[in-house]
């Protein structure tokens, strides 16, 4: 039976990358530490997880350098989980999957929560790949070289 | 016991898409068919998962709408997984996926396969939120507008 690649022999970014934050949980746990969430407790309310599975997330999400354990900030013994920069640019990828949610999986009578451009206001414009010149690249304008 | 949120009562896009497409396997077979693959014999021997899983997976993909099955293209009796719209209009979360691991997960000596502009030749530009002026936009620069 053929043997899953380990991360190690992998040679395609995005299959790292899933091995790294493709579950539900790491992917829930890194959106709610872009909105700012920090502790325990918290995102144990948000995700409604059981607490040792994501006690046991958490300590992967660690491990692989993208969030980063710190004392409290209001100098209680509380310990909080904060994005590393490694962990700040998964930025892209939440976007992504935000975008693709709001385009995709609303009927256009549901509400959704929306990302916002704090300068303007308004909602963040679609974000898509783009040549240097700006202009949008669908699936077909790429394609992917492999290593030989 | 907190109880996990159906997908129907989520408000937020990111668990709504995660829901959809937050597994290892099923952004795999994603990836896969933004590469070409169409068969059932061809994604496994390229995930080396098992049968059963597989076909579950695909079947899971077909109901969500992000594939869709069609008579082989070379008129055999197989039948092909092709994206829909729906599908296509993951690009973004590939690629966000891809150059997340390009820039994190490997050592400066290691190859990796490359998405390129095929009007150029060159490597997709990095992809990143934009404000409607084309500036990047941090997280910080930005904020989650919850539904009250």
């Amino acid at each position: 039976m053929p043997r899953r690649k380990s991360t190690h022999t992998e040679t395609c970014p995005v299959a790292r990358s899933v091995d790294v934050i493709g579950d539900r949980w790491s992917l829930l746990i890194v959106r709610d530490a872009f909105d700012g969430m920090r502790r325990f407790g918290d995102f144990q309310r948000s995700l409604g997880m059981a607490r040792n599975i994501l006690a046991e997330r958490l300590r992967r999400l660690v491990e692989a350098d993208i969030l980063e354990t710190r004392p409290a900030s209001d100098g209680t013994a509380y310990q909080e989980y904060v994005l590393t920069a490694k962990g700040e640019s998964l930025f892209p990828v939440v976007v992504a999957l935000r975008q693709w949610g709001e385009r995709n999986l609303f009927s256009h009578s549901e509400q959704h929560s929306q990302l916002i451009d704090k300068s303007t206001g308004q909602p963040v414009p679609y974000m898509a790949p783009q040549a240097g010149d700006g202009d949008v690249l669908a699936p077909d304008d790429t394609i992917v070289r492999k290593l030989q």
